[in-house]
């Protein structure tokens, strides 16, 4: 039970890589991580490799905890530290970040370095996701196709080991969405991510003190200090109303609203990159889901197939023991007279031909009565 | 995996329309694009024909980003601009969009431009849907009637297909209806989405310029300076709050209300108009789960008919069995006396005529109880 | 594809209905209602008589669109205009409204004119929803309770087309009751719907102009002129909060809250009224889903039972089986003695018994061991 | 369909307990009761015990109404009138309020009259459908746990009558659940509830103008008089921010926080009253719901194993058929040599025992390829 | 019905432990412990042993009430009252929390006593929950593929155990889940947690008081006497907005921001403590359900199986009976030769030969012609 806290003391090979691109390999402990991004030991949990697949975004002080898959960062103001591994996503994300930060140009929109890590991490892991669901659904539909003309036990056990692929891939898919719906639900949280801005704000102000030190008027001046207190808060759940306020309220003081409008500003950036991702990524579960449900019509029809299948089978069986029935009392009949007795009737030669006339027309009449009576009952042409 | 980035770079063929309802055909590339319309790539992704039937409405700075199945369009103040295709119902946007554009009076409500290229992207879509579910119900219920009277693989294999197509169809009204009562849910997404107004303001806020450049009181001039900052704020998720306030606030003051209560109408002119084509779409909606449930209740009655039918074709055989067993007695029995042993009791003839009515008598009783015992175990009359 | 928008365009009959109980019918095209009541064409569709059951309130500028089931129609401040029909529910609503308008006392809470009309709508419409569902349990139950003791192909058939009924009664309650929630939900919209008070408001101020025009400070004058500015927004989603900033904020500078008050106790009034139908519809509703629940754990039992009852057929069959196979062997044994070999076993005659006694007590002995050996492998006491 | 009005016109018997605990019976009709507590006569409909088990609970201007099972009454600042009925809880509910009346230190927590009445109508509801769910619990378990070892008609039927009971006593738990969940997740119904202390309000205010008539300041007695104007909106559903603002805005000008304070806190003791029982309630909830999948679940693995059964049986069988079969050939073949024909086969009479040994071991190897091929085919160890 | 009164009113063994890890082992009555925690008892009813396994957190006044499986404690500001047991997480949670308290320093963020007790809770909570869900995974999977492979009773007795075991750690996971969520979901319940924070500000506002007293102005003192007033409400459910507000409007009167900005960060403190063990329980969560995703595809996937070898049954039967059915025409077709008539026919012994090759010819074509007909039909190679 100590386990859970002993894992991931040890010191790990982790690739950081700084804001111009450059790569460097290290090996830090758990503890050393945790000075460095101000970071609770409960939270570089959640990073540790032996905990399988819980994608996750944490915003925190001073860094964001990013668990997609495979890659497992954190990113800070100033560098992403990545956990090494051979995975390809990660060899992946290391050179396509380095390369993107090398030539700044190619995105149009200038987002801040943690965004630019973290849209990185959703790409990939959003077109890792969508390739493997895409896979699934190759192998998938063709298979139900063969299943649904002809049962067999080697394809049974085929779609059941798909099925397990894709309730597992559609739980990663789902907790990727998840954990990106709620990020944009939440302003806060977004706000919280803004590393860049929040480092700028508590370095030294620059933007806001070159704003306001031209304010002479005693009340504003309150204003630009007060704002940066709660710099959090300030761009909170209700960061629109806030503004709202603020716009109002310190308007009618002649404030200024660079700082505030400056943070809202970014939000809609976040959201707005985030939104893209999540579109993608729904598509991605909504195509998992309809698979899922795909499998489970197909099985429903083959389950009627089967039973139907088998009622004409039955159907046939009973003709078949009918006739058998028959067959029977015709040899029964034909063995009474086969009897070694000394019976009168025996002397009478024609009475052969007669017995098996009259003992065939009975049999092929029963038959016949048979199929009229099952026919009446409805049970056969079913 | 990189395909994902190129796609969409080549330059593509697109219809521009004006405000005027003139249509022009143009070659543009992804870059040309974001640069006219300021969006990212990432949104442009979103229109990628390759990407299929991910229904979505973005609102960004200076665009809507509109893509409902086979429409998939960039709307912008001056201009929609829309992917060619040969599609029946871009077409046919094309075509009404000028004929509404031209005749200006047809619509008694003067929506903006933005908004009366969304409508009728939202009614062709809606109408385009609903008849899709409206096909399908013709072809699923007489279909379903037959199935329940008389069961075959044919049937099945289209019940099959068909519900594959319900289940596809279904989740794409499910992502149109999705994001519409998304888009409604949050008003600061619909703020967003007057483009003609924004650009408006930008351009020199004609509106409220004029109804402040009266005032003399230098408080109210800053309310009338400030507000402006933050002009998508100003309607944002609770604008409803923030009018309320700087009703209160400005009013006290002698402020003027124009600007923001002019935008708090126009949202409720936006969300009315989603609100209508909402309660069509989710009509759609309710008409194929109602159809995909009306499938499963056959299907689960099917079963148990199949069952029930297979019961009864078991009893028969049951009774068949039975009967094949006392006719074997019967046969076995007069084998034995057909025996070519010199036994003693061949030699009293009339025991023939014993042998047969004792044997008889006992196999009709035997078969007789039979009877009352299946019947007294109640598995019989079932 | 156009007729969606062709349709409705005709003069249709309507019912007039005024604030005394007087009812006139008049011919009526779209347009002329448009006019009449500030609708846009959007909203009028939705009461079309070829678009079925989707039940729906719209609170619009000067009216509330109300379509329940066959209640569809259109509540100004003054009249209310009804769809004619022969359908019984709008006769009685025709005449229930009419008595209850003339007799004005009979209801102690003195409602505007407007939710008097809505609320006989959804009281005829939430009864008529209840007798339904009654009348189906009343069908319903019966039949489930034979069905579980005899199961035949009529009963089953009967069950799936009530099934389908109690399907499509289970959404269009369901619609009514999302209708009301949704209503109940969004403050904003209730305060909509206050058409008398919105109309008087617009008239002249009667109610605050009264209570104003006796103040003298300069800034009250402009709280009491200022509030009506936004009458909608005065009563929005947060109207709550925002009745509390204004009493605040207007009672430290002595303003009156009587037009907001008046406007917060009123939404509790409609409030009200829509709580108490919504117990009504809800309860229909839990009635229905149980009713179906209860269809679906009858089908549960009676597949079980039928694959309990097949198994001890199957078992039955299988004891026959054996058996037949028993007297197959005897016979065979007693047709060996038949042959007509001249061997030298024939020339004692007592070996006749020992045959018999040896292969009767064999078969017999075999038998008991088969049925000790499915006792053993537990198949069969089941 | 005049019948839901009519009812309840009547009087009926009503059990009045008043402040003290004293118990009077009175007869009352529908029209004293709606002005003796101000209720619209749609309410009280939501008492007739005609409609059934609809859990409800309404805070109204004057009254609570709370029809919680078998225990409808309604409560006001001063009495309560509960309907009068032999139900059980009906008698237990008077009987133990009286009690606590009378002594009223046993509970630590001073609650007003209006919620030790709440309190013990939800302590007797919640008891009693715990102590139903628990008794179906027994009954159901060990019930399950036999059907799993032996399956029978009986059972099954005892079964779905369980089941139903299950379904009708989830609903009823359910519904109770909801309601108090959706009195938490409403502060300004919550608040509404409040009737001890709006009535005290109303009458003469005396806790808050004990503590203003000190205050001299102008501002500070408009505070105190503009307060109570609008005595609910004062602890409405934002009544959080709304005491932050009070807080703020009035702190700075000394005024006082008693009143909403107050109301603050009375919300904090309803929300605490209801957050216990909403726990309790809940837990009953997910047994029910726990009982309803471990029947699905053993449901599920009863077909499971009927099927599983089947096949034993249907293998069985197959094997008894082959063996019949192979019965019939060895029959055939001494027939055969039956024949009366003289022909010269019969003249060796050692043939005899080679058609014996030969057609023996032919069988044999037959029946014995059987099995091999079966084995082969993978459908027989299954 | 008495009994959940009476229980736990005699006293019970309790362990003690405070801010200095000493341990002490008290017996205490409920009487006491409302006393002691200011607790209603109410509350205290949810921690009694006879209750099984509701997992909830309650903050209250002066005490949060934990009971987490096993784990159910009362921590205040000073001390946690633990349920005695000798329950291993029991023991555990003693031992481990005297040991953190004792070496205060190797968590690195520096949480106030009641979070650390909390934290415990939830950690030994989640790691013996996910141990568990490990334990039935470990179980179940090699159990599930033994299945699908070979269906026999013992494991599906098994399966039907596991399934109980997995359905009720479900809901106790789930419940644990839920409980976390909802807490992370209201901030102000959050707020209430801050046990030590408020008896710090009851006692004597030190933090606040050293902030404030060098201020002279008259407005900054109210505003720092008034804010502690509802100390509760001041970090409630809508704390960000009003901590905006506060910063805006005190600001503006350049008061201090020390008391509500503290409990700002700290509401973020306590999220992000829930939010890590909320990722864990989540994922153990999403484990539990996909498993029982994965016994209910392979249940499916059983059923068709034996359903698929059913028919493979009944085809091989179907093929026995008529090959029994002809072996039996077969016979007869000997038996009427074997009559004892002297019929002419016997007279020519070579017919003997061609009985036998005609009838056996007739017999293997007819044989033939039904595999070609079932073939036909498409029932046979299914």
């Amino acid at each position: 039970r100590c386990g859970l806290k002993k894992r991931g003391h040890g010191s790990r090979s982790w690739i950081k890589i700084d804001l111009l691109g450059n790569i460097s390999i290290l090996e830090l402990d758990k503890a050393t991580i945790m000075r460095r991004c101000s970071l609770p030991g409960r939270d570089l949990r959640l990073l540790d490799p032996l905990f399988i697949y819980p994608s996750t975004i944490l915003g925190r002080e001073k860094a964001i905890v990013v668990s997609f898959e495979q890659i497992r960062c954190i990113i800070t103001a100033d560098e992403v530290i990545l956990m090494n591994s051979l995975d390809e996503s990660v060899v992946q994300y290391k050179s396509e970040l380095c390369k993107r930060l090398e030539s700044n140009k190619d995105q149009s929109d200038d987002l801040p370095f943690e965004f630019r890590a973290l849209e990185l991490a959703l790409e990939l892991t959003c077109m890792s996701l969508d390739a493997q669901a895409q896979e699934l659904q190759m192998e998938i539909y063709p298979l139900l196709d063969e299943l649904a003309s002809s049962i067999n036990t080697v394809n049974l056990e085929r779609v059941r080991r798909l099925k397990g692929h894709l309730l597992a891939l559609t739980q990663r898919v789902q907790k990727v969405r998840d954990e990106i719906e709620n990020l944009m639900d939440d302003d806060s949280d977004m706000a919280e991510m803004y590393l860049t801005e929040k480092k700028l704000r508590s370095e030294g102000y620059p933007s806001s003190d070159l704003g306001f030190q031209t304010n002479t008027s005693h009340e504003e001046t309150i204003v630009s200090k007060s704002a940066p207190v709660s710099p959090v808060g300030s761009c909170s759940g209700t960061h629109k109303l806030q503004r709202a306020f603020t716009s109002i309220v310190s308007s009618s003081r002649q404030g200024s609203l660079l700082s505030s409008s400056n943070c809202g500003e970014n939000i809609d950036k976040l959201e707005m990159l985030l939104e893209a991702y999540f579109v993608v990524i729904d598509h991605t579960l909504s195509k998992l889901l309809s698979l899922k449900e795909y499998i489970d019509d197909t099985e429903d029809l083959i389950n009627i197939k089967l039973s139907n299948v088998q009622n004409h089978l039955i159907q046939y069986q009973l003709l078949l023991t009918a006739a058998t029935f028959l067959a029977t009392i015709f040899a029964a009949v034909t063995a009474v007279f086969g009897m070694n007795f000394a019976a009168t009737v025996f002397d009478h030669p024609p009475t052969f031909n007669w017995v098996l006339v009259i003992s065939g027309v009975a049999c092929g009449f029963t038959y016949f009565s048979f199929l009229m009576y099952f026919r009446y009952k409805r049970i056969f042409p079913l």
